[in-house]
């Protein structure tokens, strides 16, 4: 019997049946990129980038010369540039903006073909390290409304390299899930007085039932209503509204809940290719109540067609439930 | 210089950018569905599948025998069924349905492997006559909020077999992306006292700029905010909320404008992979006034990553006046 299951926060409805043929195939192989025998971000290459705006470097190098950990570089192609002119223009009932933002690439090891899941914990908190100064830097400028961070990683999940990198976008709007998320956000807080993601992390805890690992300050659990099979959410425990107020206890807290779920995704699906996506209050300071930061991570494991295009609605056999149990129960 | 653009209704945005390298690579060729010898939807092989729900078919012919020109059929393997009982359930802070509804194949042709921009024009009238007789069957079923009809033509849109079949679901809620579309004209509804489409319709029209084809009761344009390149839309300049009232002269213009356009983008792409949805006016007689159904057409020719999954933004750099232009321009 299958059944219809709607996320709390945005209209988005998933049917999970009971068909086992309708889940989507779990790829065979890990999805790498095809191998370029000349990758633009290994050490070396650093006078093909941009320059570097941030980077975590070995005591006594220089500003773009190879000895570095983790490098922040703008894109080489940027979608966005902070040189251009805010300028919102109406074009009868039509809105656009000029493009302005900034398009960033964090570049995160050394090491080509590395994966997140292999990393050490001080490499991934590296990673995290660079989300947030960067998130606090680029806030500075007032004509951005928000920030994106988000990974592509294997060819079909966008990736165009086969060396580790995290995207970044400032934008002077609001994206569309974002805007959702906040609507529903603020219709729960307008009836309950209380943050919906903290009431999600309370029944998550009380339940057990989604949870895929846990940490003192993080919970990983499968959403209750996911778009894919082992669609995975982390979210911090306590309220916070905003990635960047993060502390250091807590990025180490971070890294290693991260790195569990990955591992486990690896596990189950055999290396998927994947995207997350870290979702972050816009800088708005009125959303500090009624919104909190969480990372959606969606493992890319099937082919989405007219439904999921045409309506935002999902469809597939594996209840969150199940797939919570399978991926707790693996040995890492 | 990129630009953002938003979508009128909903609160999707685009960045076009001027890059080209930044546009998906079109397919080499087209993407039909790998061949099975044995199709379930080919004339004789009607006794694989379940009785027939309706059907056009030859003088003299019987129900479920082979002499038909379109057969629906209830999915074999149905997301959602009527004999269900109906219940909304909470669980806490989440809510749930069971899974009531139809699920229905609507196979287009008796024609093994005949794409729709092949079809005559009087088969595709078929087609269209199948949807409106289908949702105003299953309106009169309650317990249904809305219907969607959806199509996956190639298998990187989601198609499971050779031959030409549309997809029904009559569904208990209405999903998000009608959700969002709703909220968005009755917000202009309720601000200019006018429907947004109409406007949108008066506005192309006006412009040109981004009008693909037109007929007397139809226009197929690019959208302002289009999430792929070659996104297409058919509305119809009338205002009309359901598909379902649509009229005899109304359908013969839909099919030709509809094939016309299905043409121009196989010419264009190669024979791209694509889907489409009828976004239709759930079956509350609320939206008769703000609502303005329409087909929404996507060209399935880019990987989406992280960005469209985690935010809902798109990126690409065609802009829909060169795509209209284009598209416009071909001989067919």
């Amino acid at each position: 019997m299958s059944e219809l299951r709607r996320d709390p926060v945005v209209d988005r409805w998933v049917i999970i049946t009971d068909d086992p043929t309708l889940s989507p195939a779990i790829p065979r192989a890990a999805s790498p990129v095809p191998e370029d025998p000349f990758c633009p971000f290994c050490p070396g290459n650093e006078h093909l980038c941009p320059p570097e705006i941030l980077a975590n470097r070995q005591d006594g190098s220089q500003a773009n010369d190879s000895r570095w950990k983790l490098r922040v570089i703008p894109n080489r192609s940027p979608l966005l540039v902070v040189e251009e002119d805010l300028k919102r223009l109406g074009e009868g009932i039509y809105d656009k903006v000029t493009g302005v933002g900034a398009n960033e690439v964090i570049i995160e090891t050394p090491v080509h073909g590395r994966r997140q899941a292999d990393m050490d914990l001080d490499e991934l908190e590296n990673v995290f390290w660079a989300y947030r100064d960067r998130i606090i830097d680029l806030k500075k400028d007032s004509r951005m409304r928000s920030v994106l961070i988000y990974k592509n990683a294997g060819e079909a999940a966008g990736a165009t390299l086969g060396h580790s990198y995290s995207l970044l976008l400032a934008l002077p709007i609001v994206p569309r899930d974002i805007v959702d998320e906040l609507r529903g956000a603020e219709k729960h807080y307008a009836y309950k007085e209380r943050c919906i993601y903290c009431d999600i992390v309370r029944q998550e805890i009380q339940l057990e039932l989604r949870i895929v690992s846990e940490t003192g300050f993080f919970l990983a659990i499968e959403p209750f209503a996911p778009r894919v099979p082992f669609e995975t959410w982390i979210i911090p425990k306590r309220h916070s509204s905003r990635f960047e107020e993060i502390d250091s206890k807590e990025v180490g807290d971070l890294a290693a809940i991260f790195r569990d779920v990955l591992v486990r995704l690896d596990r189950a699906l055999n290396g998927p290719p994947y995207n997350y996506t870290l979702h972050n209050a816009p800088f708005d300071k009125a959303y500090d109540k009624i919104y909190h930061w969480h990372m959606e991570i969606i493992p890319r494991i099937g082919i989405q067609g007219g439904l999921e295009w045409g309506s935002d609605l999902y469809v597939h056999s594996t209840a969150p439930e199940d797939a919570a149990a399978f991926l707790k129960g693996l040995i890492t």
